[in-house]
C-alpha cells in the first residue's frame, strides 16, 4: 500500500505522454475472432480499403504489434490537451465515509470534452497523411462527432457527420460545435443515402439509431472519391489509439506507489474502457497482477450482461463487415436512453472476448441511479460528468460503499470519459424528477437477436 | 530572453498553488477613492454589514494588508480544480505567423467553466464560516451563477440567483446546471422584489440588466434572515481572491525563463483582469518591469474607454453603496452582445484607478472581429473560448501580427478565462452570419452619463 500523500489532480509531465500506444491484442492468450466479410470469408487488408484509409485497415487487423509508435503530427496535437489528470477523489470518499480509495482519470479537459480526441486526432491524421479529401462519420450524443470535427478541422479535411436524428434534434449545440469546427452535419435517416431513403420510405417518423447512421456514413465514404470513413469505437484500432489513458494512468499511479484493486469503466462500443484498461489487464494476461476489471453498462442497452456472443454486423443496413461480439442484434433499438454514447448494440470484439474468456466482469445500472452519482460528484468534485462517465461513477461509488461494509482499503480506478456540458436536458429531466429508463423486456431481446447472421 | 523550450501547458504542483491572495491596494501609489454610501459618507466596515458578511466587508475596505492567508478550507477545493494550466499557444503562433510568443492561463478546466470559481468558492465560505443560512446574487452569462451555485452546494448554503431574463430565455442551459447544483434560479426583473416589480410596472417586457439583477439580489439578502449578497466581479476582494490567477502565472512564466511584454485580458466588471494582472502591476508600480498591460472591452460596452470616471451605483436601482469607477451611467442598457459577463455599467474601482493614472491601456473590439478570433483559436489550440475570453484572444492576436510587422518578439500573455460551452447561440449566430453588435452612439452615451449622481 502506498505511503505516499496523493495530490488531487496529478499531471504528468509533457515529455511523459506516451509516444507508442500498446496493443493489447499481441498478449492475449487467444486472438478475438476475425472480422468477417459477408460471405463468411475473413477480411484481409485490402477487403477493407474501400472503408478505412491504408494505415488504419492495416492497425485494424494487427493482432502481433505490440508497441506501435505514435506519429510525431499525432503527438504535437496530444501534447496541445494532454496529459489529462489522474485524480484523487478525496471528497467523495469522505462523503461515502468509505476506507477505500477512489481514483479517476479525467479525459475531459479539451473542446470535444471526452476522450473521444485521442482517436480522432490519429484517424485524421492517417487519412490526411494519405492524401484524402474527406471523412464521414456517424455521432450518437455527439462527443465522437465534435472530437472529429476538432481533429478535421486541425488537419484541414472536409466532414459529413451524420447524426441520430433523436439527437440532432435534443440537442441542436452539438451541431452547433461540429458546425463551428466547419462540420457538415446531416440528421439520420436522411435522404441522402440509398440506406436512409429506404429506412424513411418504411417509417418517416424513424428517430434514427447509431446503427442506421453508421450506414448512411460507410455508403457515403465508399461513394466519394478520396473520402473514408471513421468510427470512434468498436473498433481495435479505436482502442488502440485509447491506450494512451491507460499508459498514463499507470504511470500516474506507479508514481504513487499504487496499484488498482478494481478499475471500471463506461463501456457503450468499448473505446473508453478498453484504452483504460489496456496496460492493467496486459498485467493481469500475464500473470503480474489480478485486479477487478468491471464494465458498466446502462440497463437500457445491456449487451454485455444480456446480449449474445455472435458474429453481427455493426449497423442497421447490414453493410458493414461482420464482427464476433456481444451483441444485441443489429436491429435493436435502445430506448431513448440520455447515455447516446452508450446505446450502441454491439460491443468491442477485443472486450468481448475478454469478458467471454473470464477476464472481466460486467454491471448494468440504470438511469436515475445513475444521474443520483452524477449530481452527488459533480457537487462535490467540480466537475459535471457526461451521462456516459457518470455510469462509472455510480458502479465505483457502489464499490466504494461495499468497502464502507467490509472494512477494506481498497483501491478504486476508474474512467471519468467526460463532461455533462452537452447533456443538460438530461440533467433537467432529473432535477425535475421526470426521468425515465426502459429496460428492454426479456422477449423484446430474444427478438432482438433472431435476427442474427446464421451459420457463422 | 528564455531558452527554455515551455511545454505547451505547464501545470504547476499541487503545492505549489498560492496560499495567500495578494492585496494590490497595498502596493498602489495612490488608493481608489474609497466607496461611498448614498450620503456621500464614506463606507465603514459596519455600514456594509447588512449586505456582505464581515470577513468579506473587511476584505473590501481593507487597502493595507499586502497578503491574505487563504483558509484552508477554500484551499482544499482549489486543489480540486486548481492549479490552471499555463499554456503556450504554439499553433496559434505558427498559423499568425508571429515571431511573439504567446501565452495564456486556462481557467475553464472546472464545472462552472470559468475562473468565476475562484472568487466563488471563497466567498461561499466565509458565508458558512459567519454561520448565515443562504446567499443571493445575480448573473448575466450564468458563468458566475453557475460558480456560486457549485461554491453554495459545496458549502451547503442555499442560494438565489437572479439572471438577467433576456439570458434565462436565451440559455435554458445554464439554468440547468445552476439547479443542479440546488440553486433556485429567477428570471430578473421579477415580482419577488420591490425593485423588480416597479420595473415590470413601467415596462412589462423589460428585459433586464446586470444593474437590474443586483438590485434585486441585493433586496432579498437585506430583508432575508441569515442571507447575505455576493458578486462576481468590480469588488476589491474578488479582484483579491482573484490574483491566484495571476500568481500561478507569474510562478509558471518564472520557470520558464519568462517574462511578459504585454499582458492582456478581456474586462466586463475586472475580476479576471484584476487577478491576471496582480504580480505583474506589483512590479511595474514597484518599478521591478514595465509590461504593457491592456483591458479589452466590448465596443458595444466600452467603460474604460468611452465611459466617464466619476462615482456611480453598482446597480439599475441606485440601491448600493457609491463607487468610484469608469462607468456608463448605471441606466445603461448594452445592445444584446452575447458576451453577457462583459455587458455591466462600470469597472472594478481598483482598475479605473489603475487606468486613470496611466498604468494600464484599454482597447475596445467588435463582436465579429471577436468571434473571428475566437473560431481560429478553437481550431489551433483544441479549447472554444468564451466570447468574453475571446476579447482577449482577439487583442492577443493583433499584439502578435503587430510584432510580425515590427519583427519584434515579444512575449504576450493572456488571460483565457472560460469556456464557450453554453454560447452555442452566438456561435451559431456567427456560423450563420447573422451576427450583429451595436455600438452606441456618442449621443447614447450622453445621455446615459447624465444620469450620473451629482456632486460628488
Amino acid at each position: 500500500m502506498s505511503t505516499k500523500k496523493a495530490p488531487h489532480r496529478l499531471y504528468l509531465n509533457e515529455n511523459e505522454i506516451p509516444t507508442r500506444w500498446y496493443n493489447l491484442r499481441a498478449d492475449m492468450k487467444e486472438q478475438p475472432d476475425p472480422m468477417l466479410l459477408p460471405n463468411g470469408v475473413p477480411a484481409k487488408e485490402e477487403d477493407i480499403y474501400p472503408v478505412f484509409c491504408k494505415q488504419l485497415a492495416h492497425q485494424e487487423l494487427d493482432g502481433e504489434t505490440r508497441w506501435i509508435d505514435i506519429p510525431d503530427e499525432v503527438l504535437e496535437v496530444y501534447k496541445v490537451y494532454r496529459p489529462s489528470p489522474l485524480c484523487r477523489a478525496y471528497n467523495l470518499e469522505k462523503a461515502l465515509d468509505t476506507p477505500a480509495k477512489i481514483y479517476y482519470k479525467f479525459e475531459g479537459n479539451n473542446t470535444s470534452g471526452s476522450h473521444k480526441l485521442n482517436s480522432a486526432i490519429a484517424q485524421a491524421y492517417y487519412a490526411k497523411d494519405e492524401g484524402l479529401r474527406g471523412l464521414t462519420t456517424e455521432t450518437g450524443a455527439g462527443q465522437w462527432g465534435t472530437a472529429l470535427s476538432e481533429a478535421a478541422a486541425y488537419f484541414g479535411l472536409e466532414l459529413i457527420v451524420y447524426m441520430v436524428k433523436v439527437s440532432y434534434n435534443q440537442k441542436p449545440f452539438r451541431k452547433a460545435i461540429m458546425e463551428t469546427f466547419d462540420a457538415k452535419v446531416i440528421a439520420s435517416p436522411s435522404d441522402t443515402t440509398n440506406v436512409g431513403r429506404a429506412i424513411l420510405a418504411a417509417d418517416a417518423d424513424d428517430g434514427g439509431s447509431l446503427g442506421t447512421a453508421i450506414s448512411e456514413a460507410v455508403e457515403v465514404a465508399v461513394t466519394t472519391e478520396g473520402y473514408r470513413y471513421v468510427l470512434g469505437s468498436v473498433l481495435n484500432q479505436v482502442l488502440l489509439h485509447q491506450s494512451v489513458i491507460g499508459l498514463e494512468a499507470a504511470l500516474a499511479l506507479e508514481k504513487l506507489d499504487e496499484y488498482p484493486d478494481i478499475i471500471i469503466g463506461c463501456a457503450g462500443g468499448g473505446s473508453n474502457l478498453g484504452g483504460l484498461i489496456a496496460p492493467f489487464m496486459r498485467d493481469k494476461i500475464l500473470g503480474k497482477a489480478d485486479p477487478r476489471i468491471v464494465a458498466v453498462e446502462p440497463a437500457s442497452c445491456p449487451s454485455f450482461t444480456r446480449g449474445k456472443y455472435a458474429y453481427d454486423f455493426c449497423d442497421t443496413g447490414k453493410t458493414t463487415p461482420l464482427a464476433k461480439m456481444y451483441t444485441l442484434g443489429s436491429g435493436f433499438k435502445p430506448s431513448a436512453n440520455h447515455a447516446g454514447g452508450l446505446r450502441y448494440h454491439g460491443m468491442s470484439p477485443i472486450l468481448s472476448k475478454l469478458y467471454h474468456d473470464g477476464y472481466m466482469e460486467a454491471v448494468a445500472a440504470e438511469q436515475t441511479a445513475v444521474f443520483e452519482a452524477a449530481k452527488q460528484f459533480a457537487k462535490l468534485e467540480t466537475i459535471l460528468p457526461a451521462p456516459e462517465s457518470a455510469h462509472a461513477i455510480r458502479a465505483a461509488a457502489d464499490e466504494a460503499l461495499r468497502c464502507k461494509e467490509t472494512g477494506e482499503a481498497k483501491t478504486i480506478l476508474f474512467g471519468l470519459t467526460g463532461t455533462g456540458y452537452f447533456d443538460m436536458t438530461a440533467y433537467s429531466q432529473y432535477n425535475e424528477g421526470t426521468m425515465t429508463d426502459r429496460i428492454p423486456t426479456d422477449e423484446e431481446l430474444a427478438a432482438s437477436l433472431e435476427g442474427l447472421p446464421k451459420n457463422l
